[in-house]
């Protein structure tokens, strides 16, 4: 892509760190050393020289937005206990929880720093904030979701919910991905809503995909179904609440309301099996296919060309047999 | 004082959030519930008219910094392990580790909402990010402090390291509302850097201050030297490593080097008795009266009036027994 250019700009911007003391600095650039695809910081620069701006514009909103997905990494690892990221320890498993939350913060403030400097910021600064409550938001439910039926703060697994969930969690840091490389072309407000709601669009898609990948494919894991086995309330599983037998949902609960050790991997076979059955796939894939559809339609879809097909990639071959 | 007269309208904005569902918002609502005095809400109104501005144009400013004090308080308790704050369950005590660090975040994100919204935001948005930037640098450095000399992250207990960590914990915000209020007044870029050193050294007062009543009174805590018991490096003590005779140090670090469960009263009370002796208490408490009459002379203490005099309150008939 020809956007990837600013690239080594975009990085030398988030490491210019307001940070000075030794060890947020020192966590911050360890975790940021970690890698990732810089995604939400090209996002910005793309849609502002294909909306006719200078990308230069974009540069700091997208080393801010960056710096926010990686803020929620951090946090992330923190709260789900992973204890690797691309092959390295993570902020917390080396520092402790402590300091991860620090690092966390310290890139959250870091990242309005830099959006505070872009010359829309006066533009763009509120939805930016309203974007990052929405991705608190979505991470609160995903955690809801998971939780037995029993329990006090349980939130029954529905598609509406799920659809908040997912725009929350991944879609809405993409929106204002999109929206801020409109705002930093000076496009009028219709087109800054309009990239918005593309951006929320592909953020819940690319998670849709996720989830069905872990049933048909292993997303460079070990193995399938390691959603299942880790609780997490995926697109077909929710689906599945709404739509299967009650013997297919019974299945499913029987793994999903153990505790995680308690889990094996037969009860996820056969939950499984019972997704495959109850037509909870199937349902999955047409999504997905009619998803593609609705994307490639879409009025600002030429503002970041072959993106949604990109996202599709992993799941192209899979879906180009579906009906 | 007078400008509580805004404190009404400054906790309906505090209130006014982005947020929408229910988990985020109740816990925003439940920490928010548990009190405070809305220092660093009123800080920037209180200036801003001090300095002949329209009150109103702080009211968002304020609601913002109390957020993100708000904000600190949901981490720090969790970092702290702390399981009530003003006789409530904390947010991470009730709802766990996750939800309390979306809570802290989601504050974060709303502070910002409201800071943008403010008119003087273009003038005042880089430097509350960045001030908080130094408040994670302060609070890491204040778990380093209290690793024990062996541990890799270790910060030796220098006199110079303290003030960079209490300016930072504490004196960041606090210059960041001052700060806020002399921008939304319309103030000269002297007067806003001025009224933000204001902020750090009462900070930093606050926190000498603080440190000195756990050894001399009693913080409202059942007894004396609890700081000591905690492990943490206050002034007093990071005076006597830098000021006393090994002996002396020795009988210190053998109470903080220990793990927290192994340590007794006894230990606690011979620390105690070591830094009175060694003229660490007497040395604070001549910082203290040496600070109050710098802050008293300081070229914007008309700006906040009284507030120094009420910050030392606490330690005033202590202070007025002093050489």
């Amino acid at each position: 892509m020809e956007v990837q250019r600013h690239l080594p700009e975009i990085e030398r911007r988030m490491l210019q760190t307001v940070a000075t003391t030794g060890l947020v600095r020192e966590m911050i650039r360890y975790h940021l050393a970690t890698g990732g695809k810089r995604v939400r910081a090209l996002l910005p620069v793309w849609v502002c020289e294909n909306l006719g701006g200078d990308g230069e514009a974009a540069l700091d909103l997208g080393a801010g937005l960056e710096l926010l997905h990686n803020a929620t990494l951090v946090h992330d690892d923190l709260q789900d206990g992973d204890t690797h990221r691309r092959g390295h320890p993570t902020v917390w498993h080396r520092w402790g929880m402590p300091q991860a939350i620090n690092a966390g913060n310290a890139l959250i403030f870091e990242a309005f720093a830099h959006i505070a400097r872009a010359p829309a910021a006066p533009r763009i600064l509120e939805h930016v904030a309203a974007a990052l409550v929405q991705v608190t938001e979505g991470q609160a439910m995903e955690f809801q979701l998971q939780l037995p039926p029993g329990h006090v703060e349980h939130l029954p697994p529905t598609l509406a919910s799920w659809e908040v969930m997912a725009r929350g969690k991944t879609g809405a840091l993409l929106a204002a991905c999109m929206r801020a490389g409109a705002a930093a072309a000076g496009a009028d407000d219709e087109v800054l809503e309009s990239a918005a709601a593309y951006g929320s669009d592909i953020g819940l898609l690319f998670q849709v995909q996720d989830d069905y990948l872990d049933l048909v494919g292993d997303k460079g894991r070990a193995r399938r179904a390691t959603d299942l086995m880790e609780g997490k309330l995926s697109f077909p599983i929710v689906w599945a609440h709404e739509h299967a037998a009650p013997a297919d949902v019974a299945l499913l609960r029987a793994l999903l309301d153990r505790p995680r050790e308690q889990r094996t991997w037969e009860m996820a076979d056969a939950a499984l099996g019972a997704l495959r059955q109850c037509g909870a796939l199937a349902a999955t894939a047409a999504w997905l296919v009619a998803a593609r559809k609705t994307t490639e339609e879409h009025p600002v879809a030429d503002l970041v060309p072959g993106w949604a097909a990109q996202c599709l990639a992993p799941v192209a071959h899979a879906l180009s047999m579906c009906p």
